[in-house]
């Protein structure tokens, strides 16, 4: 009604809005789709303009002959991790009839698409995987007329970009209570490199779970690795040659986990009699190792099929309830946890 | 010179020079780039057509903005082996500028994305890896107009169609030898799916190098799996439990492999002691395994360059001198193979 008055040929855009309004149209479109947080003032000054010129008609579609793609990128090698993540994005955008632009490796830490995404017409939007970029890059795209949404954020995401991942604090204060519960005191914590929020959320888990059991943890047992079999190795064998060495090892994922079975192997541990270890991802290889691994799953592929799904959502203009969604993890308990071997508790935990 | 009566402004095109010959486009660019075989008799008629009407002009890009991207199709999860494939492939292809489209997964496996293919003006070229396509839809996708490379072909592929794989032959007869050479005879063999080429020639080498030592392969000794640790666990029990069991067991890959090692261990067996086992691959596994195993170097990250570089030529329109290409494997001896069990060899490999 309140714009009756206008010609009906005349659409108006979110241009139109913006100029009105005296912001970006990228500030419109977020208050269109509540993708994103807005000062109420600047809401308040769009909300007029579209009182007085009326509300902006949908966006044309950016292709016609099919619908837009979807540009993947995920600067890794496709191991057992990030494949897998990757396969899942790709079924679930075929099962929507999007097509899937895939740029992986570590060419794709370098080639700054990212600059560009947003001019590309082909493109209906994004999914980065555990992007090398921090969050003020984050924020520039964001700034830009393209949706995007963030798997396993490698730091901590700004709450108006919305983001999937697993949940690292939950995932590692349960198994390191775990451990506790066992008799263990003395872990020693292989983490994943040390800007990865994936590796600050799984400190503060395992900190979480000894402080209710009264212990803090030495300096001495944290470390820090790329999250490799080799690297896993290296650091057990570490932690295993300390004068006072742990009872039990807790790495960053499985392959590091197996690389510390072999470590142990080496110094003729027994696992888990001697020294119990465990591992993160439920890989493969922690049901095949020999001792089997006690791990936390990750839900890898619903990581990729939900990162689909809120895309899709933007995409449409959805507003998101939450930008932020953690999926469960599962502590699996395998054969490579066990008992704290008697006495070392004792001799080890408290002088 | 021959073509100076006609009026500069006519260009000559593919489709003229097929119509004049009786042969289809697809015909003519086939004896123009050399890529594929063509009946002599054919070959002549185009040449006779081309002497008349001229040389065709090149055919126009099929895009302004950007060079064709290339369609990708791995109907499999990307797993540690297909996906490091791709990601060299998606390194490759951004070298070169150009946008990989992927396809991957089960979904891959149905979409019937390779019939659409050639009509599609924004992509150059495709790569097909592991197809689960026969011959004969191969053949179909070459009589189109669009280049494509087979990465790890499934089935034998025509010989004008280029593909790259790993010479499974030599790999799998020099890992045979490798044993033979050790003293074994009972050889349990762990082969991958029946219809797989690298299946077959894999076995053609095992029994080529077991030939040469004057011993033929019973066929209780061979069993055929999908290539995961499970398969490769029930595999290695089900040999190790027959009546007169194999002193060694070569699998289809590392992870197969890792499932033996369990399967020996639950039964007590030392490897390599009791007990030789080996994989394929040289996945990261094979080095950290318990004991590292001793495998085939499988080269897939040259395997996805390569493949890369042969459809660029083809997408140029260069012949190329080979369209069959095998990178060589390489035998990595590591811990898990050794001296067939003093007495065993006699015992078993005679009554």
């Amino acid at each position: 009604m309140k714009h009756m008055g206008r010609p009906k040929s005349t659409r108006v855009t979110v241009r139109d809005i913006a100029a009105a309004a005296g912001v970006s149209p990228a500030t419109v479109s977020r208050v269109l789709t509540g993708q994103a947080v807005v000062a109420e003032e600047t809401r308040a000054a769009v909300r007029t303009a579209m009182e007085r010129l009326g509300s902006p008609e949908p966006a044309a579609p950016r292709r016609t002959a099919r619908p837009g793609a979807v540009f993947v990128r995920c600067p890794y090698l496709l191991t057992d991790y990030f494949g897998t993540i990757v396969t899942a994005v790709a079924e679930a955008l075929d099962r929507h009839g999007r097509e899937l632009i895939l740029s992986a490796g570590s060419s794709a830490q370098h080639n700054g698409a990212l600059t560009g995404l947003a001019r590309r017409r082909d493109l209906a939007g994004a999914l980065l995987v555990l992007p090398v970029e921090d969050s003020a890059a984050l924020e520039q795209l964001r700034r830009q007329d393209i949706p995007f949404v963030v798997i396993d954020p490698r730091t901590p995401v700004p709450r108006d970009i919305a983001a999937v991942s697993a949940s690292h604090f939950t995932g590692a204060r349960n198994l390191t209570a775990h451990l506790v519960a066992l008799g263990h005191r003395r872990i020693g914590f292989i983490n994943g490199p040390e800007d990865w929020l994936a590796s600050t959320s799984r400190h503060a888990g395992h900190t979480a779970a000894l402080a209710e059991a009264g212990v803090l943890i030495p300096p001495d047992l944290v470390t820090h690795i790329e999250p490799t079999s080799d690297w896993g190795h290296t650091a057990a064998a570490r932690l295993l040659d300390l004068p006072r060495p742990p009872t039990a090892l807790v790495a960053f994922n499985d392959k590091a986990a197996v690389g510390a079975l072999r470590a142990a192997h080496e110094r003729g541990l027994r696992v888990p009699t001697d020294l119990s270890i465990a591992g993160f991802d439920d890989d493969y290889l922690s049901r095949t190792s020999i001792p089997t691994l006690t791990t936390v799953r990750q839900p890898l592929e619903e990581l990729g099929g939900l990162a689909v799904s809120l895309l899709l959502r933007l995409i449409e203009g959805t507003a998101l309830e939450a930008l932020h969604v953690e999926l469960a993890t599962e502590l699996i308990v395998r054969d490579s946890t066990g008992p704290v071997p008697d006495g070392r508790n004792r001799r080890n935990g408290t002088t």
